[in-house]
């Protein structure tokens, strides 16, 4: 027998189709897809007025495999790196390396951090409002423009966050934490790698493998560092 | 088993496929974006002759991320905010920034409020009758044209309003109350903000961060004012 | 186990995908769809030779917040109301003020009313084919042509009907109860306000705020009278 | 637990998606539309080699509404009525006046009734196709034509009639069986619209309001009757 | 709970979307199809090498009504029958009547008879790939070309034969097993009218009307029998 | 009630929508299909370096009814053979024998064998990816091209293979192991006729009825015996 | 009743259409593939500066059937081979030979590996988004281009690999295990193809069958070697 309550209308009117809506008006596949993200690798963003740096823990593969790449460069001044499934992360990469590709293209001038942010965010959210599957993929976002140095995260429903320090991935908070409590405005770039470097290990339980790239206010461009 | 009992046909008749109505009419979609909504910063709109000013409280972030912006300048001489999802916010943001553009571009004069009230309503109303995500965002759009200063709120089910004092996201109602017992058309600027802030507070039960815009009626153009 | 008795053809049979008739080959979205307007604001028609008028209560909203337009001018002889979800009534109007439009460049002459409640037929009953969400609103229009005063109701199904005197929303029966009791072709249209006024007050038990549209036989252009 | 029987394969196997046919092969989303005609207004066709009339009873409608037309001219020589949900209706008349002013303008001929019955049976048939809703309307269409006085019916599943003596719609069985007893190829009109009128008082129980329409081999023109 | 025994792989995969087969590799869709048709009319096809003969019973329909046309001109060479749902049938009918006109346009010749039943063939079994509905009508086709005087019969599965006696429809068993037994290469037209008649009055236990066409070798053209 | 078991995620929730995959990643609509294969008429491809032979058990028809034809020409070189549902197997001989007529009227020379059946298995594949009916078929296609007298199964997933013996259909193991036991490369055709006709006969217990065609490494061009 | 507990959140709300996301925001239709693609054939790539060597255990066909090729040309400096569905392999082979050709026919130059895996993986990644099959194959590429030998394994969700040792399909971990075991980047090809019969040897309990190909950093071209 199948009985619906009365009180069922919150609930059980969300339960079928279209299941955008869980209870409380969450987005269900939404969740969905930051649970994958947050089982992705250990991945962090660090920006002072000086610099930025992208670092992903690299996922011990099996031996004789390269380590997938984890930090893109997405134009000459701007690099990214995520964290969730690398199908859809390589995905999410091509589409801003395309987004950037057509801004010189058009504009004959580098595109801004933030314009490229809001493009990846727009992206995302398209894949939230109809019946395909939302994109399981955080996206750090870093680069030089005339506004300075910026550090962007992109989030699978589209919400995106500027700010100094972000973690995304597994044991994310862990991380962030370690972040939170070591960053100084006025760090080195050797500082922050660190930095990041003890925040993966605390949040790992070992030392990690990563891939790190960094931009610097003064350089300006986007570059890859050689992994340690 | 399946038993379904006589007098199902009001719920269990729409309990299927198409299912955008539960018992009694409701839109159930509808209702779940706002549950989401309900579940937003709280967010507030206040309009005398003189001026209008919008109002967001600012979600406490993580250290080194920058709060989201929730005041938007749509054009010279509009402005809004919103609460719920983030990214659906800032979709609909963008729409009505090209809306506004598109306006300036086809009839070489700004957008009026209503006008674009009335847009986003008509484009949030589109959600609902297929079977997409509606968006779980409600906006409070001000500004100054013709007619004075006007302010607007829009829910996700394409329904707006016109008036002097809105409030939406969590606890809306506390802080409705408060603006609802505070207001006066001849209030300064300095008391709507004060009254404004007193009603986010009193609904969150402690002191908040907000972000606050404001448009008056003399000059026209919408600023957002320095965070306090 | 799943069992469905022998007479379970008329039910069983239909209450699966494609979900459009319910037992006794009802149609269950337009049937919720009119559970919808059933609970919206109780809404008036009244026609004689002479003129013609739109009454809708204004339910009581927040303080400050200017109540919603419940008469609508379609075209200069023409106007409108409804009853049901506010977004699906505007996207309604919004429809029927385009035709009206359409209709004048394309004849270069106004539209009668019979063709404009036909055109809002047609459109609604496109919303009860396709799995698409039918429209949940009911609209009276009015209006003054070469046949002298018209007033139709047209509901969600596309039915229409053509007469003296419509209520629709919550506690219609009550309303049209002492409209059809009250009415007078002969009535002066101060008599026809107040028995509009009299029917929206049985039925809701207390004094409402209403708004009023006319339209006479003589000046023959659609006005909204000044709310008392 | 869901078990399904051994001797399931005949029920079980179309209890699902895509869902147009039930136990024995029939047609479910038809047969209820077919229970929906059964419930419309009692409606009647007669014809003579003389003459031919249709009639339908008009339901009682509220005081001070206009009953709605039951009886549609589709072209100087042809009339049609109908049975089940109004606005069914209304877009099946809509549709083959249509096709009988398209019919003018590519042929410069009036449309014979033959054609226009078997273009009316297409148009429904592909509606029981797809997964849309088939239309819960039943019509009956006369005209005289170069073949003489023709009568058809039109039922929702495209399937249609050629006959002297049609009735649909509720108690249609009973008012039928009037009809087949009184029935005379050599009746004048007068008696077949009393033969019209008596079959469907007697499927009602009591003496109902009717519109009537007739063409004769004669005129050759469509009219409808001033009600009695 | 849901249980799915270990062996349910052959039905238990497959009773779900999308829902194409069933147990056994069977078409559900097409087998209830097969179902109505079993229901439909009684009809048959004769053929020897000097004609061939279309027999369906036509139901005893009410007074007043003209029977359904069962026996169908495709082409001057070639007619048809059918049973199963009389809008399915119709549409067929209709679908091969242009296919054969196309024919006569592009290539200034008559269709061969194997052409025309391989093109039906194929259209029918269109509607088994997609989520549309598969058409309940099995087709008997006779006609004379360059090969002779042949008799098709299609099912809705596309499926088709070629033949000298065919029954479809309500107790075609029995009505084939008198052909059968009945059938000699040299009948006499007379005969065969005999014989056809014989198995529908032997499948339905009673001396039923039917509706004859024939075409013959010598003469070339499809005729309809004046019933009997 | 409806309990999902913890373990239940192999199964639980591959046996939803969209239901591609069953337990083990099993393709189970395609399983469906070969189900039906495996009903089909037994059905038998040989090959040598000097000739290939298709032959195919037909089912007993009624009296009066032709063997459905089940060895077909695809070019002049070329020909198939097929097990599972008429209808399909019919619409992908149609598509074979369309692409070898592509090739001739494209290249101006005929089309090798390993091309039409690289061809058949990608339109059989694509059946596979959509929400669409697999076909229920399984086809060997054999000729003789460039590379000699060439011999290939097609399967319902779009596998193909090459051989010297294949058998497909009911009993087809039984039938296959009679050739795999009888197989010579140096047979006569004689010989391979024979061995053939015991295959089928041992796969089912009876004399039957064939039909079979041949090509031959010298000749070239692809021939249907007459049947025995 | 239908029970959902409270904590059902994760999987419960995930539960229903669309059905892209399991527990733990587990890609449920790519798992599925996955566990298809480990029951294919076992499938070996391994690299050194020097040379590049894919083998692929070829299962024991029946008799007289040739086994299916497994290691395929794509174009003249690369090959490429793959476990899983072999139709789903056969389309994967198709799409990166044909984007081969097209990036000769486009930059008249040989397109590098690594272009090629990422195309695959795009393409791949694309099924993983849609509601259609993703498939169920993981393809093994390898070739020689400016940048060296090169070997990459792209799985079907669209994730891809460098590497200088792979194994997939049926007990690859086994044969993996014996490659990272027995690997040298100075083995000679010959030790390289004893290593790869070994590993195939050991996870399959018996000396298989093989197929291998080959590309050396001095020739340059991918070639078949011939079975041994």
């Amino acid at each position: 027998m199948i009985e619906l309550s009365e009180n069922g209308s919150g609930f059980g009117n969300n339960s079928r189709f279209p299941y955008y809506y869980g209870p409380g008006g969450r987005l269900v596949l939404v969740d969905s897809a930051l649970e994958a993200v947050n089982k992705g690798s250990t991945t962090i963003g660090i920006k002072t007025p000086a610099f930025a740096l992208l670092s992903s823990h690299i996922k011990p593969t099996k031996p004789l495999v390269d380590p997938a790449e984890k930090i893109f460069t997405i134009d000459e001044h701007i690099g990214a790196t995520g964290s969730g499934y690398i199908g859809d992360i390589l995905q999410l990469i091509d589409e801003i390396q395309l987004a950037a590709q057509k801004h010189r293209l058009t504009y004959e001038s580098p595109i801004d951090v933030h314009s490229l942010a809001k493009h990846l965010s727009s992206y995302l959210h398209n894949y939230t409002i109809y019946a395909v599957r939302p994109q399981a993929a955080s996206i750090i976002i870093t680069g030089k423009d005339q506004t300075g140095v910026q550090l962007y995260q992109v989030d699978p429903s589209g919400t995106f966050f500027r700010g100094a320090g972000f973690a995304i991935g597994q044991y994310s908070d862990i991380a962030l934490d370690v972040i939170q409590k070591g960053y100084g405005a006025d760090m080195s770039m050797e500082q922050a790698v660190q930095l990041s470097n003890k925040a993966i290990e605390k949040a790992l339980g070992e030392r990690p493998l990563v891939e790190t790239g960094v931009v610097t206010a003064k350089d300006g461009s986007f570059k890859k560092l050689v992994n340690n």
